[in-house]
């Protein structure tokens, strides 16, 4: 697998990392202080798997412990949806997260790329994905969509999910950063993915709650399909400070409710303010992090702005390796205003 | 995957757990402040492929990075194996760690049993191995073995390795519990690993450094297998305090070099108690736990015992669910000699 192609490879530990999409309001309530006062649980094998966390995330999702299957890390769970479900073949509209290829790749399933289009703001069209659907027996589908912030709203994706069914395919949506978005809480999905029988949701721990370090992520859907996902797993696939830190983080409501709208006016600023720097181009987002284009043509590729970015102790996520965007393309996460202060005139100042 | 049949699965938190094999010594070194002290820690992702960690534990081996992949626990590796060198049949000689039956299973390989004598103490017959390599692509040894704590010297392991490479069958040697015995350093098998192209060494830090809570484990052979291998992980699946934890207790050369002294010492010890007990056998041992069994061919499992010792508030590994044992063996864990004694007294009673 191609490691280190992600964001948050920088390895300087001073730097204002905006190319990691975590939340910058830090770890919630007690974590910090359950993971200092838990050495002696280290000494302890985890909970196999993760029965007590599972029974809260399903109480928190209002869904059945046996409708959930937690993971080291949501993206353990990407890699075992397709030899679990047997994937032959799958759609992946692009750009996205590179990891849904790589686990379809090693699993020997073959990909239809489906392109979005940018003057779209790289919004997922239905009506084009229910041509491709002939064909193949899975989707993948972020949303909000990681690296573009695109977000198809509750109705949009239902509808999607209705046509998966209706044709057999079975839809895996990657809400990894759902809860960054206020809409987050409308969302039918998780009541539709229990019943379905072609519908899985992934969510992330790590990232709303800040804590990618531990590796934390869980899906729901149909128990069918729990079942055969939990199949390919081992025992202990999840560490005891994950599971004692996850269980911790999800009491803290407060937090889930302030972050959304943080980020919402956070982001809605630095949207602002990146849109205008002369040269500069960032696309709307409903996510913690925003895609931006340098629209000079003439240039190669953002290489030049991450090295003066460098100068000034700031690590933004070059997004030239993503399959359907080029070299001028960057992301940056959504941190608190004097962080993101910095980022905006660090630009300002490079691309001047 | 059926969880829950290893040891370890004693919920109660005031219980002295026999059931796992960990080092009665705790923690080492400065590992118990590094994780109270990296709670900002976890605000980071890992490094993906834990490449830090690997150079050191590649350091430690006197092996090259190149030759060692590192895993969220030994068990990780054990699953992925069997995918990575596309293993059709394989041979495991039972009774042994069941992981590698359902590692096998999952990966629609077929197995071949090979049983072990048990008035041989349960010893792998080199010779019945050679037989059975004809039709095989792949043989997992356990060294020494779990449950039965028997172990094949560095001269036996040698030999039956170059009979595999010869034969061109993997040999997958899991020295788990390696660093508990004596023998451990007069192993030249790291060597030939990396050269071999037929051996996989799996090693655990979970078990000799106490800390199975935080996963951990790496294989080392040639590097040919281990970009393999590496090939089917994903990114960041070790989980950053693991990271920092390892790096730690590897520097702990003191602990290291006590541990097997103190566990031979106290082995011997249990071992000539258990023995004493009649109605009790007790399995000569290498390792940091023993397999015992009840005698009397009319009790039919050692149900009755668990339960009375579970009233003294001590808990065994019943060990009737290994294939090639049955109700009547159980295994303890070698701990501290206060604890021991509580054990040893509490079934002379319950046996009595």
């Amino acid at each position: 697998m191609t490691h280190g192609n992600h964001g948050g490879d920088c390895l300087r530990s001073n730097i204002l990392d905006f190319s990691v999409n975590i939340n910058p309001m830090g770890l919630p309530g007690r974590v910090a202080s359950i993971i200092s006062k838990s050495t002696d649980a280290v000494l302890s094998y985890p909970d196999p798997s993760s029965e007590r966390l599972k029974n809260r995330l399903a109480l928190l999702n209002n869904v059945k412990p046996e409708n959930v299957v937690i993971g080291n890390g949501s993206i353990e769970l990407i890699h075992l949806i397709p030899r679990a479900i047997k994937i032959k073949r799958a759609i992946i509209p692009v750009p996205t997260f590179s990891e849904y290829e790589l686990a379809l790749k090693a699993n020997n399933s073959k990909i239809v790329f489906l392109n979005t289009d940018e003057r779209d703001n790289f919004k997922v069209d239905p009506a084009k994905i229910a041509d491709a659907l002939k064909q193949c027996c899975a989707l993948f589908l972020c949303n909000p969509n990681n690296p573009t912030g695109s977000l198809l709203n509750a109705d949009e994706v239902l509808r999607i999910a209705y046509l998966c069914k209706k044709r057999k395919t079975t839809l895996i949506l990657d809400e990894a950063f759902i809860e960054f978005t206020k809409e987050a809480a409308a969302s039918g999905i998780v009541k539709e993915a229990v019943k379905s029988g072609y519908l899985i949701v992934l969510r992330s721990l790590t990232k709303f709650f800040a804590m990618p370090g531990l590796r934390l992520g869980y899906a729901v859907a149909h128990k069918n399909i729990i079942k055969k996902i939990a199949g390919f797993q081992y025992p202990w696939n999840v560490n005891i400070l994950a599971q004692l830190a996850g269980k911790e983080a999800i009491k803290d409501r407060a937090y889930m409710k302030k972050t959304p709208v943080f980020i919402s006016e956070e982001r809605r600023y630095m949207s602002e303010a990146l849109n205008n720097i002369k040269g500069l181009k960032a696309y709307p987002s409903s996510a913690n992090f925003i895609l931006c284009k340098l629209q000079d043509a003439s240039i190669r590729d953002c290489g030049g702005l991450k090295r003066r970015l460098l100068r000034d102790g700031i690590y933004i996520r070059d997004c030239g390796n993503f399959r359907g965007l080029n070299g001028r393309f960057f992301r940056v996460a959504v941190r608190r205003r004097m962080d993101n202060n910095r980022l905006i005139s660090s630009i300002k100042k490079a691309i001047r």
